[in-house]
């Protein structure tokens, strides 16, 4: 036992393993929290695209076809956006009508957290379509 | 060094932690994983309820704020579907063309999904208003 300070035993061992285990999987869920409050945060374009990611893994589908699938949503998704913009005036209202009522309720800084988020939401919404009414 | 064959040094102990890290890094990986992706196919009405939750959570608004926040966007999400939903034909339009053009490409399998993930993406959708034209 001449090196007994620098030995330990198998009990030793597997405290340390799950030790281990335990950090690494607090470290990771940490990560694992931040990434998904910055995709909870990220709007609706963004979501729209993972949404097509994540459809296309569950479908499984060849290069060949995801050249397809993402050409027809891609039409798809500028027919729904010229019909959007069309909206656009009453969807403005909507968020207009939030505004009035959430704004006087915040804070100064929490006023300005609202505005950088909403800017970068309304951001993302497609445009009235140039000569539409 | 009697017990030499259940002792260990110190470089054996951090070996171990550094294995004990890595496989807790990777079960919650894996885990965080899976949560991402059912959170990704889980359609916009779920995206929309963690944008709220998450914007919230940046305001870090008090109970009664949270409240006003809420039913100003309870509301302004009625008025939108209001509006979406009068604009439910074109959008089923849109939605018809995409499948003419992905529906052909798919094996019989992969039908299944498509069929089902697409009846879940749409049955989210606003109804058109009763009475609407």
């Amino acid at each position: 036992m001449a090196e007994g300070s620098r030995q330990f035993g198998a009990g030793s061992l597997i405290t340390v393993l799950v030790v281990g285990i335990g950090v690494g999987w607090l470290l990771s869920s940490r990560q694992a929290l931040l990434d998904r409050r910055a995709c909870d945060g990220a709007g609706f374009e963004d979501a729209r695209q993972r949404f097509a990611d994540e459809s296309m893994r569950r479908l499984d589908l060849s290069p060949e076809q995801r050249r397809v699938y993402l050409d027809a949503w891609e039409n798809g998704r500028r027919d729904f956006d010229l019909a959007l913009g069309r909206m656009r005036p009453e969807i403005d209202g909507v968020f207009k009508r939030i505004d009035d009522r959430v704004r006087p309720i915040l804070s100064p800084r929490q006023l300005a957290v609202y505005d950088r988020l909403e800017a970068e939401r309304r951001a993302h919404m497609p445009e009235r379509p140039a000569g539409g009414d």
